[in-house]
């Protein structure tokens, strides 16, 4: 659909606990909208288990097929924590005290309080980068295109700010909202004809029921402002020619 | 780490609302938790586009590495809905008009009112069975080992009650979890040596900051709760021994 250079990405939740359903995820909308703000787009999302063969597994097939892969979870103190092992794993590089690692968290902490649990998240694969943890100080690290970020939604914020610059978007996806006081079968065909005419554009149909209303949202994405706005303009065509009410333009 | 027979499943979330970070997923907890509930442990879920190659080639990878395969979104009647006709694709059946779903869908509108949007939610590949819809009438299907769902959280929540008979679990997965007032650092060691002495126990540690304290869950899963007592008492043993609070016991 998306003829426009794409920078894409994949998103890695590495977790047990999303898995069993015990934690609702909020990393994956953080992340995606964040990357969306920056021109990748998320073309794939994966939630895995804290499992070593399914994480090196996953990474060495995700990271030939997406520009960028960004993982959450698995890298604290715990022996459920594995992914920094597996990673090392997965590119074939020793895995064991970074230096610059070990230096940053010796100093985060009080004197007598570094201890074993807390010099384990100093053990990141060997030539890694680092990303710097303003929060918590355990950093999180880069190994090529591969972005280890923790599973703690506040740290992870605190965090991503500092790769802003490590990343390099496309241009930014934009999106115009226009909800509509409707059904989607309704519109479903006139939908279907716009969408043919502007092929350089993603127009997504969600039906919602809010505030005890129907109703459905057109979502219209590309990179190209103008292409949205002509893509609105006649999809508000065949609505006004429906009489079907606009709740919002978003 | 889990040596007990086990039945597996995949959770694959179709829907670019979800990859753009437009909609918060609700689907994966809801599911894993039910699928658990009946003996279903949830072992992958992976977010994908409204794209027939990227549907058609996951579903042909995951259907062949676990039992049970569940697809939630796109079954709809907009032009972005085109789970039908790519599991058709998929699993080289024809797609179209299927028999049942046709009726369902005819009865269920007021004549006059069952127009091609509608009338679209009844193509569904070939001698698939139906999911009945007892919310909303367009019905889900099953081909094979996938089960498809729509992506509207209350009309799946009134689906899945009709698939109990259909899903053979295995053992239910059970689960402890005990709330320490600590960080995970101080009992990384201790709690990795539990979890070396029950190998058929999965132990997992969460950090959590809740009404403004910082706390561990530890969160202890197996099919036999006596497993799952011993290693709690071992668990506690360490945690009096090292005077830290335990906050709650779930």
């Amino acid at each position: 659909m998306n003829k426009d250079n794409k920078v894409n990405a994949a998103i890695i939740i590495i977790g047990n606990e999303i898995l069993s359903g015990r934690t609702q995820d909020v990393n994956i909308t953080f992340l995606s909208k964040w990357l969306n703000n920056i021109g990748v787009r998320v073309e794939e999302v994966r939630v895995i288990a804290d499992n070593e063969q399914a994480i090196v597994n996953c990474i060495n097939e995700v990271r030939k097929k997406f520009k960028y892969i960004f993982t959450t979870g698995g890298i604290g103190p715990t022996h459920d924590d594995i992914t920094s092992r597996s990673i090392a794993k997965a590119f074939n590089l020793p895995y064991g005290y970074h230096k610059e690692a070990y230096k940053i968290l010796e100093k985060y902490y009080k004197p007598g309080e570094f201890n074993d649990g807390r010099k384990k998240m100093a053990k990141i694969p060997d030539k890694a980068t680092l990303i710097y943890n303003p929060s918590s100080g355990a950093p999180g690290f880069i190994v090529e295109n591969v972005y280890c970020l923790p599973g703690v939604p506040s740290i992870l914020h605190s965090m991503v700010d500092g790769l802003k610059n490590q990343i390099i978007g496309g241009k930014k996806i934009l999106s115009k909202t226009i909800s509509l006081s409707t059904v989607e079968s309704e519109i479903a065909q006139p939908l279907e004809d716009v969408q043919n005419l502007f092929t350089n554009v993603e127009i997504g149909s969600y039906p919602f029921f809010r505030l005890g209303k129907i109703g459905v949202s057109i979502v219209i994405r590309s990179t190209a402002m103008k292409q949205i706005e002509a893509c609105a303009n006649q999809i508000e065509d065949f609505v006004r020619k429906k009489n079907i009410q606009i709740i919002e333009r978003e």
